[in-house]
């Protein structure tokens, strides 16, 4: 786009311009393959900023009347898409303008007056990155739900606790799953964050330095639901800063999604058998019937890919671009509309996988019993109940499990003469420690494992997303 | 590190460990070179800890006594520069207890009481951005109210307003100025917004499931000025999405910090004019005396390299890394810290630069008149005064101005005759709108660059960032 | 894609899966959009296994014969536009294999004896990527020619060259614009090191671990005109190390379009006013005929965006993804096809911009004189023809400087006189240096600007580039 | 570093800048802290470029014996530590030139002639870049040379070969290892090649014009190694795509690197249970002693972040740079020497990792076993000795691998009458087929698993790597 506020027939230097663009510039230029998703949030800001044009006598409520049913017209078109577009008119918002000159005619040609493409692109734009905050925090939510019933329903079932994915202590399955419920409440806050920020109406900047017609912009600006009007018109034209920080919203939330991808895809794997996920999230294989590939937890993963590049793009894109506006913004919807149909995707998928999984309780309590994972209550307990330094229970502890290892059972079968002979003042209180099932249970500390806090966080959750519904 | 929760001496499963560790790992394990900048954080931690667990019973009070006093005596060290550090000790934790255990001996054992290094490096690291945080934005106000001084004063200094790098309409220097303050501005609320949501205390979730003891989460997260404790262990000890949200903020800042200093390399290139730096931010040439390299403005511009690498390096890192701890998130600490450091140095080298350049007015204007950049308000004054449709009245401004440039003179210098010789309805009230100085006195609409709306924009930013500090 | 060699009927596990794959797995799952620009690839493929497994009797020549005219037929539909795409066969090797099902019956189904669709993909994706090396080198050389061309028209051109943007010492266009064949020539030279290295074909490594029919791997490499086999079945189906060389190479071109697309921003602006760009590759403004923008230079310099973010989406990718074949990859082809056609538009548009723009040799010589840009010239000759030390030399060129900036005229105005109050020892012979032609004429040493120099230079790369078309 | 060829005190335009430089400015400005990796570098270009110019007699044989043997001190200071270094004299060029400049006075002077800081630091930097070529590539064989060796050992190790992380076939450890050493093979020609295309030498491109010197660039660019000199003196200072092409190949190294390293972390984790790394590449727990934490292999991984946010950076900044020397290119070596330095640790670390790790055939074996992991082979079988067409060999197996489910069993434990009530033309040859021995042995196509084909491919590279040695 450029700064031609009225150009409705964007080849109209044509004239003047011999040769004729090559097709190579109209192939770098175009847009309108691209922006065409746009037409709601032009007519949108067209409405608005005709009713505003009447409201302050710039044009006449006829003129008025006629651009708004005519729009109308040209949303049916379309909605129902019978429109047809036009490369040479390059954009969405050319499009749309040529099209309501041929039905109402000289009207069409008073409804850019006070505005040009770069502001009514930069409110087109801001108006679609709003809704797309508000859908991806709606998003985010759901998933939210779905993981908080899951974790209720699986508040005590316990599963090894990794640290660099060697078993460390158990854990239930309930409160991991709680983990990705507190990372995406804060990916939907950013969400929210980044759309309050960008809610400010670049309608009014025309081409970069504001305008002579006495315009109210705060008409517009409620109109359109914005909490008020950009405050500096170079600002309003030239900064994409409300698509970056989407952008960097949308990775973020990516990396979750990839680490919880990464874990069905573990869970699902043969050598973890924590879980299986249905035929609806999986593929199989036509000769190996029982084999079922998670690949839609792998593509969920990949997104991330996609959603960190098109982060890059646009920073590489906006790096060093002095104002106001240059042609270079124009790269920045395709990169916005990939990252935020990717994250969609992912979450989709995710919430869908996340309801579908089985996870099999035997096999993660059995993996969760393995590698002494008890052995850190064991020091605790001689911590609180022997008075032991830290230090020196844990040297205890050490001896205990060399112990159990050198007998091949775990620490929950050792005799309780087998543990006196390390350290002496060992009780039989120490049995109530030893299990997964103790180890998790005692974890009662705000933020601990034990399956009446993870039941107690889950309902908190569950109850304050349904009251955000 | 690893969770490891009383290993003072890391090197103790060194008996157990025959080869011992080679060079290589050493080199590829240690992190004491880059996070002994965490030692202020990590006793401050540690008190509030050592205090807490006096509190609720679960060391004596002579205990945290000895713990506090030893604290103060290694933070006394660390500041003098006088304390020794270890590599094969690790990381500044370790170092830290090792050292309080030299001073007081045995309760050093017990302050690691029911909390892990995995909690620990967790709050230290939170602590230290949510510092950064607060500086980043303290430092960007700064550039802000400099930004806002130097608008001020130039509300009425003209110079062309550019899209494409062309001329394009007249603005003020105070109008461009102000538009960096509304983006440095947005930057800041994003720091601050990526602060609150960080402010949850992870101390207490211990390894990665929390902790049997009764300790008080409440506490510690208060005495450190957290609003809450995390709600989820495991969250607590797995997750970086708060470093990953202030190296976005970071490299968001870094783009408009680098829009801006392309423009100072612009502004003071020979070919432009508009604007010289001072000795003290630009380099010189020995044989050139009049020849001033804007240096300070280059560097600004590149740091965006190092804060967008730094924002890539830790969303690579985080991609799929399955729950809790990793070693992995060692990775952390240098890229947030090489980001923190660059932007922090481009934005005092920024501020700097804002106070010291002298803008070239002349130049400015001159450059502002070329270029038949009022056509824009002739076209306007049609619509207005003439009633004439936009499309109409642009077709009679091409034809003024093809008038105006087969005689090589400006719009205001063409005669009423030669105006009315296209559009016979022209009168004199036209020249009220052809020079640049009538052209952005006009633009008075919310948002424009009329010199009076600039200055307003202006003392409302200066009283706004007063009020703040 | 999914490791089933057989699955013409992609959803024949259709009947095991109870619930059927829900809307948003087909929506994640399927690549048909994105990956039927391989179609060619594919047949081709096909051809030469089928062509093979006859040869080596695994199936006979009665088969082979169906299967290639089979093969004939999908062709000339998709080269017609008549193929029938289905969403629900996922991939175009589906589409293609059900296809020729439908048109030859049974040996379709032994076409895929002793291949996978593992090994298929990667073939058709190898084949594709090597074309696209090909393709970027020639567009490049195209470049190259554009710009020696223009470089020999302006060899003598005289134009400033800057450091930091400052006018430093005067050099020629056409050295500067061959400048860019060299960083061109690397780039071509990139693309065919990653062509010749990825010039191995995975045919035949199966599903992932190779295959137990006697096939033959250089009969279909030698028909593929790959060089030879992949040696190993595992790195020929999980490999993408040819993708990554490929985008990296063009990330790279990338950076030198932005840069030589920054200075067609830069020279065609009015402060510069080094150069125009004819309406072909501009676009204009409709009140302000003279105005001409440079979106396509501004195009091609934002397109580093796009080719950036796809080296990293793919990099994000690829990390730690174990082998073999994993679902993350089918995400390599929608990154590779965006970053070849963005760097292929933005060489086009390029090449098209050099052979168009006019440069405006009387301002870029004004400007080349401003700025005492021959003081190094002066200095030079103090060491040379008086013996200085090059200290000394460049103290006493500071001080004519200043004398010449006091006087405000050029160095080469100052008188004798002027300056041997300076230095004694300076005679006429000084004024040999002193001008902007003398200055490039001198700097006759290899790689240096004299124009003879790049007379010499741009001649001999439009030969070489001839010899290779 | 700017373009000022001369100055040893590159303070001394602080005559004429009356302020001085502010401390910011030296905080962004100096780069000794960094550059000072190049002091061989730079002397050896100096020398080579002192001999050069008394070649020419530019200067005499003393001075350039005096500059050689000054420049011999110099190394000497710098070799023992000695050197002081000074902040003021910003870079590493500098703070040479100035203690040259004590110790052997004027001819010190003399030594700048003919060349600039400009091309002088890009002379350094790619000399410092091509010996990091041929390191990583050296590095790379070692590893290949570890790889190589293991699977020869384990040539016949059956273990099983995933998609999707799913047990596919069995494939042999050997295999799996030689897969990476086909691909650091590439990463090692990608650094080779990154070597010969940048091994031209800037050296005579003086700041950015060339030089009106008689200097023989010849002599000199031998001397240093070079192939040749810089054919143009403008790309000789300003273009830095030999460091982007060298940060490119260590970012797919990169990848390669944690592709193994997650399976380190996966084979040693207790649910593969596949492989144990011994002490000297894992850390261990106080209390669980055998726990072994893979922190080298968590480490290796997480280098991919800080190698991928390296090229990153420097894309970044050269993005949009106009020519020629801007100051931004001062932040190329910081991002170059992190990237070598972490692949440098990695690879080192990736190769101690070989060398050490204990596979666990057993294990491994088992879990090929599992699954059914056999399936294919059988339908082969049916295609090969029956004649069956490969849809209904697959269906027939689906059949198959259902019953021996419903049974519970092994492919190779159903009784020959079962796979007979299945296909009745099935006969005892089947069970050649479903052991995973019989399974890998059969792959002997070339690039198969078989273990004759691992063994040969595993002393064929050996040899090579040997001979390369």
């Amino acid at each position: 786009m450029s700064d031609k506020p009225d150009s409705t027939e964007n080849q109209m230097w044509g004239g003047r311009f011999s040769q004729g663009p090559a097709a190579i510039m109209e192939a770098i230029n175009s847009s309108i393959d691209i922006d065409k998703r746009l037409w709601r949030e032009d007519i949108t800001g067209s409405r608005a900023h005709a009713t505003m044009l009447a409201e302050v006598s710039i044009i006449s409520g006829e003129d008025r009347d006629a651009i708004l049913s005519g729009l109308d017209q040209v949303a049916k078109e379309l909605e129902g898409g019978t429109f047809k577009f036009s490369q040479a008119l390059e954009d969405i918002h050319m499009n749309i303008e040529a099209r309501l000159k041929e039905i109402v005619g000289e009207p069409a040609g008073r409804l850019h007056t006070a505005r040009s493409r770069n502001d009514q692109v930069a409110t087109d734009f801001r108006l679609w990155c709003r809704n797309a905050c508000d859908e991806a925090a709606a998003g985010l939510k759901a998933l939210m739900q779905a993981l908080a019933e899951r974790a209720e329903e699986n508040a005590a079932t316990v599963m090894p606790g990794f640290t660099h994915l060697q078993t460390a202590q158990p854990v239930t399955l309930g409160h991991h799953l709680l983990a990705y419920v507190e990372m995406f409440s804060r990916d939907a806050g950013r969400f929210i964050d980044a759309r309050n920020r960008m809610n400010e109406c670049p309608l009014g900047s025309a081409a970069l330095a504001g305008t002579p017609f006495p315009i109210d912009r705060n008409s517009t600006a409620n109109a359109l639901g914005f909490d008020n009007p950009c405050a500096n018109s170079l600002d309003g034209v030239s900064s994409r800063d409300f698509a970056l920080e989407l952008l960097s919203a949308a990775a973020i939330a990516a990396t979750h999604l990839s680490r919880l991808a990464e874990e069905l895809v573990l869970w699902t794997s043969p050598q973890f058998g924590f879980a299986s996920l249905s035929d609806a999230f999986s593929t199989g294989s036509s000769i190996m019937p029982q084999k079922r590939n998670p690949d839609a937890a792998e593509l969920v993963r990949a997104k991330t890919g996609r959603i960190t590049g098109s982060l890059n793009l646009l920073l590489t894109v906006m790096k060093a671009l002095p104002l106001a506006y240059a042609k270079d913004l124009q790269e920045d919807k395709a990169a916005t509309f990939e990252s935020v149909d990717a994250l969609a995707l992912a979450v989709a998928a995710m919430t869908g996988m996340i309801g579908d999984f089985t996870p099999h309780p035997e096999n993660m309590k059995a993996a969760a019993a393995r590698g002494f994972s008890t052995a850190t209550d064991l020091a605790d307990w001689l911590v609180r109940e022997l008075g032991l330094p830290f230090r020196d229970a844990h040297h205890v502890t050490g001896r205990i499990v060399a112990a159990a290892e050198a007998k091949s059972v775990r620490l929950d079968e050792l005799s309780l003469d087998e543990m006196q002979a390390v350290e002496t003042r060992i009780h039989s209180g120490i049995f109530d420690v030893l299990s997964v099932d103790a180890s998790v249970a005692s974890r009662k500390a705000y933020g601990g494992t034990a399956p009446e806090n993870v039941k107690t966080q889950a309902q908190r959750w569950i109850s304050a997303l349904k009251q955000e519904n």
